[in-house]
């Protein structure tokens, strides 16, 4: 089992801070970056926080993902837009994007975005949370590289395809974020770094059978030789597969289809992302009054909560719930990081020329002085 | 194992005609009504065409669906309206809140309608399809009685919760209508008619355990003794049980939530339907050249269809083709309707006074005429 390594919430982000800002972009550029990945470590999404950064690290190493890049608009209404992110930092594009939705839902009701050649923009819950702090609906999502494999087929052909809704009310937002595959690739990343055999029901070989290996599914997407991920309700349709898929399809109409982006199987290629993004964020008072809209919808998720529950089953959460009270307890107890994670977060340090042991101690001779207050 | 009678298209559709006639409902009404039936069987969702028309008489006869109704927009604006459905037929009020939505995408490039106080109204996936019929992107959903169990509870709190999505693709349009729980209720009423077993992972008893027994999970369903079927992705969280649970609040929001209505949990009580309805409609245009969005969106769907397949599968589908192929089977070669439902319906007509023999033969003492050509 891989060790984990807690570290205090300001220093990741101070460390995320400092990173963004030496691979060249703006102070207010690298607030935003660093938000969304503290936000997915914050809310207890160990896969898209730290764990993405040797991502970024290397798209933009490799001129994947263009620092200086700057977001065109392309087509416009009261209602909508389309966006090229002319292969910037995804979160920067994802952020300009769900602003203008926001903006767009604000004069007329409703404002939909589609964003194309962007890079991944982290979790799309991120932008969908956006709307909801200002009382309105969000939703958010993006495509990917290939992973999830459609129904009856043995190649990935459709990204992670994650759609988030957000929706104001109390005593927490309703904050609904996944996959439309049954898990997410950085789930993948997880089991591979902690060398555990994957759940049964989540990976398919090259060939197209169930596989449990991590690592072999893993390359085998990178490589392009077959296997990836199920959709949500597995391979086939008695439980639903087709379901999944379909909702994946709909993350590709709003995302690479009405911006007329790249496609999910076309993504991550020849060194371009191509991934594309798409938005919406609706007004609730289009239907009358917001209040009692946010209050219909706290009742609501209330009676959930307080449901019968099954044996052995303490509680059912709503949306948003775990990631609510993940969130305090992190502020509160820091933020436990894989200690492969930590590995490639040094990396990145050394090759920014950073200051590793002020972050970090003495990570790499095996002792840990992160709590020295040395940074 | 039950027997299935087949039947032509057109006696059908005049049945049905002639019944919702008989019910009070004028021509043009009966025709929506007609047309939703009967698209459900021609596509093959054999749980929402005649197999349904039980629900409909019964509502009817005990006074939960109002024949005489009329909606009511209770509030409106450029890309939104709410409807009181005042208890009238779901596809009355459906087909009436497609046509707003349609009508104010049009002119504003989306329109939301939220709908309350309706009964069900047949598959989702005919209203998404009556604006993709016109060149738009069509979505709608519904709420129902309560019976989907949320992850970790015990009792149905959840509709099954249908969302369709439709969108003009060559050479048939993309056309995904999938309820947010693993399978509809429909599905456990045609398992309780064939006498079949339930597959694993569908439903669970009274108590929160798995049960494949349609008939004791459908009793207790109705007599709200718990249980119910399990979210797309099953009862657990490792297979993505939570995601099929957020798509089923997805729907409440667009169809209870947003229309100050009566949340599933609460529908049919009282004789009461209660039953909610979200519409959405997305002119492509304000994305650009909507033929190029079109164009992009059937060369994916192609791409898919062309992928790789899994060992011993001849094809992979892409949402639409199914019921594309279904639909020029069934005008050919009719409908097979099973023996129960054909009971139903031959109920039905007696209670309405009509023809029996003149559409079903002596169906009663066991002899089939119905293809004598006297109807």
């Amino acid at each position: 089992m891989a060790k984990y390594l807690n570290y205090p919430v300001d220093l990741l982000d101070k460390f995320c801070m400092e990173a963004f800002g030496k691979f060249g972009f703006t102070e207010a550029e690298s607030r935003i970056i660093t938000d969304v990945l503290m936000l997915s470590d914050l809310y207890g999404i160990e896969s898209h926080g730290m764990q993405r950064l040797v991502r970024y690290h290397k798209g933009i190493e490799k001129g994947m993902i263009k620092v200086d890049a700057k977001p065109d608009i392309v087509f416009e209404t009261p209602v909508s837009a389309v966006i090229d992110a002319n292969e910037g930092m995804g979160q920067l594009v994802g952020h300009y994007a769900m602003k203008k939705a926001i903006e767009k839902a604000k004069k007329s009701g409703v404002g939909i975005v589609s964003v194309r050649n962007s890079n991944h923009f982290g979790i799309a819950g991120y932008y969908a949370k956006l709307a909801c702090d200002e009382g309105l609906v969000g939703l958010a999502c993006t495509n990917s590289e290939a992973i999830m494999v459609p129904t009856f087929g043995r190649m990935a052909m459709i990204g992670s395809n994650p759609i988030a809704i957000s929706a104001p009310a109390e005593p927490y937002p309703f904050f609904f974020d996944a996959a439309t595959c049954v898990v997410t690739r950085g789930k993948l990343e997880m089991y591979n770094k902690m060398d555990k055999p994957l759940p049964e029901g989540w990976a398919l070989d090259k060939n197209g059978h169930d596989s449990t290996d991590a690592s072999d599914v893993l390359k085998n997407i990178v490589a392009k030789n077959g296997g990836g991920i199920v959709p949500l309700g597995g391979s086939g349709e008695q439980l639903g597969s087709h379901k999944g898929y379909g909702w994946g399809m709909v993350c590709e109409m709003f995302s690479s289809i009405f911006s007329l982006g790249t496609t999910s199987d076309k993504c991550m290629q020849n060194n371009k992302g191509g991934i594309c993004h798409g938005f919406m964020a609706i007004d609730p008072a289009i239907f009358g009054d917001p209040a009692a809209i946010r209050e219909h919808l706290s009742g609501y998720l209330e009676t959930l909560r307080n449901a019968p529950k099954a044996d052995g089953q303490p509680r059912i959460y709503t949306h948003g719930e775990k990631e609510h009270f993940a969130m305090i307890d992190r502020m509160k107890n820091g933020i436990d990081v894989n200690e492969n994670t930590v590995r490639e977060m040094v990396d990145m340090a050394e090759y920014l020329k950073m200051d590793v042991e002020a972050y970090f101690g003495d990570f790499k001779a095996g002792e840990n002085k992160m709590f020295s207050g040395n940074y």
